[in-house]
């Protein structure tokens, strides 16, 4: 049976036993409105929507539990929903069943300056923490561009511009509190730097989805706000000068806290959209952290290292705001993007490779897609190996879905015969599923296991990262 | 049915078909020696010893594998052995079965200088991997202290001295080759730096402490040797005053590489056992990595933070083998523990607490320790809020061993009520399953469920971390 189908033959009833349940315990916040529910089962990807049977805003962890519990009792699918900004399918509601957003649950519970972490609920987005801490000194670094929330980054593992330095989710979640399948609450860990009690909680559940698990809060890492941060833009004569750069400069273990490239392609687009006259050419986007003088040591060694691959000279952004327009500019890629084909959409994917295989990949990436009928723009976090492209295809026109859909394909089978993955930091959903078993083969067995173990019934966003 | 019940119960008889089919695949590499029997079931731990029934030395994935699908086929334990350095009773054969040594396993299969990773065979121990890698300008950091296998570090989520800086085994393992219960193997992750593709199946294996699965291959991040390393000792009028400096260390963000707290009686101990002359007062090992410039700065950073704090004028070892000597003092504190009560065993534990705490836990501790009838020095990696105590014991002295249990547990008890963990990382073994329920309550049931589905006949290194 199909997704489709068996989303149909699965659909609640609006006056079935649990949706008069769940509208006994939230009232209003209890949606079975078309929009709402419409709303609730796309997010940013160019993956088919699948709208959820129900909406559910919970505002506490109590919540969650008594909305899980009643959804296990009719085994109904329950779908976790932040911000709706994922990009694989996350949110889709494949199987129908209830959407639990969780947007309202916005409290920041504890800053503990002192140890530098702080514990938020699941729908506190970076943007709204990072408000919240702004007397304090401290930042929250992950930055995956949208205003996500910090659970669901943490469900789908984020990362972003400045991974490079301070790590992904995974290095940034010390402890969550996770609502199981059966409606139980654990905490995954304690709140302790290091500890080596049992099995990682934390990050089986960072990463999962939604599919082991709802969570609710969680404990992140903080970083104290650098001295000093200075930002630049250097243009280099190719991608592979581009990237030698940073491999040279990741190498030399320069702590650069943002080091970003955008192939030409890209660069058109900024000017185009955001009204700039960089070169069009491979740009890279840095972005120094540190005291003053470290910052003045990083910068120094990193120009070097670009003059000497014929890298431009840097342009420097050092004030606040020349350093938010640069920034915006890089923020704003995605539209920029698509001003290079007006009226296209953007099938986007992210793939990541070792750093020594990245030029490679890049440069056999761009031979393969200067053949597509459609711009396909290039750009990544390169210090991590992690690149992005946009397929910016007609939606409507299946010949360009079908070639756009095999380039991407060449474009994993590259990645994963470099022993890269298949994805960096967008996750699986339900659109990258087929390419888990390439990547892990008899791992995806484990995974299935675990999630068999933690899920019986599975009900917990069926039907992402494996299948049962 | 206690352990000893059933080990006795379940033991192999040397003529048993298991037995006999080990032997034609390993012929002299299978050894039933009471000594070798004897020395593979106990580690450098206070708990008591389990020797398993025959020890299979195996040299390659090929072979863990055929070696586990016999266990399997007979239903019998196994659990993996590298250096026999773990310190909560890992591998003690608590139900008899088949140790299988991978220490001769060896090989550094490959090292990717530009991408700072290397793959190892779990044998092979960490400095023999530092040897190797020394004309490459790279190490491999993560330092426990005694000479461990890469395996074992990441079946233990080993770390030490520099975690504070480089991370823990958490941090360092990028990819792990596993054999499963069943025999498969499987390759947890591929190589690049990050990966948002499915459950972290490294992060899960790393710390399961072999009852998931056993290790055979290890790919670690590397680090660039650093331009300039110094190193110091800084005295201190009181514990308070040591860790507030580590605190400030901490939040200025100072990315200091070692930071190790020693209470005055380990400053005894090492005096005694190492003819120095320290202050015998709470003292601070320092050691700083970076450019020249970068040390110059952090150190600068790190002497006012302790002046205002009343530290002494630090003590610097700049040349090698200053520096060597210095952590060699450092390396051997457990035998100038012992020292300090010559003919004594030291049961030593481990706990981590949020740094804010870390003063208070520890003068909490000092205070409740000076009541005990032995010695109990304090030392630790405190830049992570994790420290160690020796309760160094008469180890035929019941009353002693019931007086170090109850000052153990309330330091455990202690711990938690802070929101840090029973090990920081010594790991549980079978020697911290009591406390493991009570610092994360619903989530051991989460860890059975997940142990359950990957080894549903309970051999992988049966009564470690759960209880089934």
């Amino acid at each position: 049976m199909s997704a489709q189908a068996q989303q149909h033959a699965k659909r609640l009833d609006p006056d079935s036993p649990l949706i008069g349940e769940l509208r006994a315990l939230l009232g209003e916040r209890l949606s079975t409105s078309a929009g709402v529910r419409a709303n609730h089962g796309k997010d940013e990807s160019f993956h088919k929507p699948f709208s959820p049977d129900a909406v559910a805003f919970a505002h506490t962890t109590e919540e969650v539990s008594a909305i899980v519990s009643l959804c296990a009792k009719y085994k109904a699918p329950i779908i976790a929903y932040g911000t709706g900004t994922s990009l694989e399918g996350h949110v889709a509601a494949l199987y129908g069943g209830i959407c639990l957003d969780v947007s309202e649950m916005r409290d920041v519970v504890e800053v503990n300056q002192e140890d530098l972490d702080c514990t938020v609920q699941a729908g506190v987005t970076r943007m709204r923490l990072n408000e919240y801490l702004r007397d304090t000194g401290l930042f929250f670094p992950v930055d995956p561009g949208a205003d996500a929330s910090i659970g669901g980054m943490a469900a789908t593992r984020a990362s972003g511009t400045n991974a490079v330095r301070y790590g992904t989710m995974r290095e940034s979640v010390l402890s969550l509190q996770v609502v199981l399948a059966d409606g139980r609450v654990i905490r995954t860990a304690r709140r302790s730097r290091k500890s080596a009690a049992g099995y990682d909680l934390t990050r089986l559940m960072v990463g999962s989805e939604g599919t082991l698990g709802v969570i609710t809060e969680v404990t992140v890492r903080l970083h104290g706000i650098p001295e000093a941060i200075a930002a630049a833009v250097c243009a280099f004569p190719s991608v592979e000068a581009a990237v030698d750069s940073v491999i040279t400069t990741i190498q030399l273990g320069v702590p650069v806290a943002r080091i970003e490239l955008l192939d030409a392609m890209s660069m058109a687009g900024i000017n185009k959209f955001s009204k700039t006259d960089y070169a069009v050419s491979p740009t890279l986007f840095f972005e120094f952290h540190g005291t003053t003088a470290g910052v003045a040591e990083q910068t120094e060694i990193v120009q070097g290292i670009a003059a000497e691959l014929g890298g431009s000279d840097f342009k420097w952004a050092t004030l606040t705001e020349d350093r938010n327009r640069l920034w915006q500019a890089r923020h704003d890629l995605y539209y920029a993007m698509l001003a290079l084909r007006p009226g296209s959409k953007g099938m986007v994917t992210d793939v990541c490779v070792p750093i020594s295989r990245l030029a490679e990949c890049i440069a056999e990436t761009e031979h393969d897609n200067r053949s597509a009928s459609f711009p396909a723009p290039i750009a990544g976090h390169v210090g991590d190996g992690n690149f992005h492209i946009a397929y910016l295809i007609d939606p409507d026109d299946d010949d360009e879905i079908a070639e756009a859909s095999a380039l991407h394909d060449r474009l994993i089978a590259r990645a994963l015969a470099m022993d890269g993955t298949c994805t960096g930091e967008h996750g699986i959903g339900y659109g990258k599923m087929d390419f888990l078993g390439a990547e892990l083969g008899e791992g995806v067995s484990v995974m299935r296991a675990i999630k068999q173990a933690l899920d019986p019934d599975n009900i917990m966003n069926p039907g992402k990262i494996v299948r049962l």
